[in-house]
């Protein structure tokens, strides 16, 4: 990577910036265990995954889509048996995710800090639901370090193209930071970019990807290691 | 208003570039028609409305929004009585929605080709559901007019403000064009930017309101009265 090139830094927010992919799972869990009487937790979240999947065209990501796939998913397990509870429960289920705190991961706002003190441009590129995102990237409290925040409906190589292009950002002063080898790393290297790669501990399935074959990228086990990547 | 200034024009999309309330009208009324054996059409309506209103602070706007706040009001109605066959056709009505081909209202690709001609900056600024909206923008063939793209979860004040410090306009070259007093005309003069109204037949409830005392805007007819105003 040549770091003097280098001026602007994306972020990815969702399990980057902080906590997310756990509470689906969570959600997920509480979901399965309606149904404790049809199947065993991994044959509903496997119904549930095929339910989201077909749906994912036409609803994007987000915990609505979720909220909507699982009530999907209720009736074609319980079929006739559906009952008031279940649906209010999925519901419930879906609002106490909306309204979850936003927890930090650590070491997230050392980095922002010091990036944006050695004068990089920070952004937030992030998919999911618009609101919802506003929504914690308010309660983050990290509002104030990012330059640009965009919500995308998708993170292919062509939606940020665009991105750059309206920001009228070169690809190669351009370093995406994210969790998703598949969303935040690849899509970013094909275009020009550079990226780094931050695992997180869980990972949905959807986002799931070989690296082999892959263009060169960085990765590092913790979001500060790419203060010494960035500032030298 | 002084037109000379004015560079910078903004439009609402739904109901003021293409048809949006009358699709929701018409899945209220199917929606409404499931429960003929409980309560008339005007009273589901109210009901389905009281927990929209309830759900848009958490929920916001679009249709995923509406299916999951059809489906509460759903059970709230038949209680325990709830079916399979009423969740699923709830879906699929809101499923059709959201696959509704775009009807582009008269004269719209007149005035976008007219203006863009005449060297304004043409813009969209609109609420709903981030990926609805940009799929029907490209359905309707009218992303070669626009500079930029905004889809906003509200239309306030504050709301405009951002728009305009993001894209670097000033208040006073800014026109706004829409069919919601409410969220496009009211708080854009409020912010000492212009406003043209182009009133659609159908208006959702919420975004009703009284025009007594607010500040001097233009009404027109037909979309097409925007061209006289803009263009010598």
């Amino acid at each position: 990577m040549k770091k003097h090139k280098i001026s602007i830094v994306g972020f990815d927010a969702d399990d980057t910036l902080w906590v997310n992919e756990p509470f689906f799972r969570e959600s997920e869990f509480q979901f399965a265990d309606l149904f404790s009487g049809y199947m065993g937790r991994d044959l509903v979240i496997r119904e549930l995954f095929q339910i989201e999947m077909k749906n994912l065209e036409l609803y994007g990501y987000g915990i609505k889509s979720f909220m909507l796939s699982m009530i999907e998913t209720a009736y074609k397990i319980t079929g006739d048996a559906i009952t008031k509870e279940t649906i209010a429960k999925i519901i419930e289920i879906g609002r106490e995710q909306l309204q979850k705190p936003v927890q930090l991961l650590d070491g997230v706002e050392e980095v922002l800090h010091k990036l944006s003190s050695h004068g990089y441009k920070l952004i937030v590129a992030t998919k999911g639901d618009l609101l919802d995102q506003e929504r914690k990237l308010r309660k983050s409290g990290l509002e104030k370090y990012f330059h640009h925040i965009e919500i995308m409906s998708d993170k292919k190589e062509s939606d940020y193209q665009k991105l750059l292009s309206k920001l009228d950002i070169k690809a190669s002063e351009f370093i995406m930071i994210g969790n998703s080898l598949k969303s935040d790393v690849i899509p970013v290297l094909n275009i020009g970019g550079a990226g780094i790669h931050v695992p997180f501990h869980t990972t949905w399935q959807h986002e799931e990807i070989s690296s082999d074959g892959v263009n060169e990228y960085i990765e590092v086990e913790s979001i500060t290691g790419v203060i010494p990547m960035l500032i030298c």
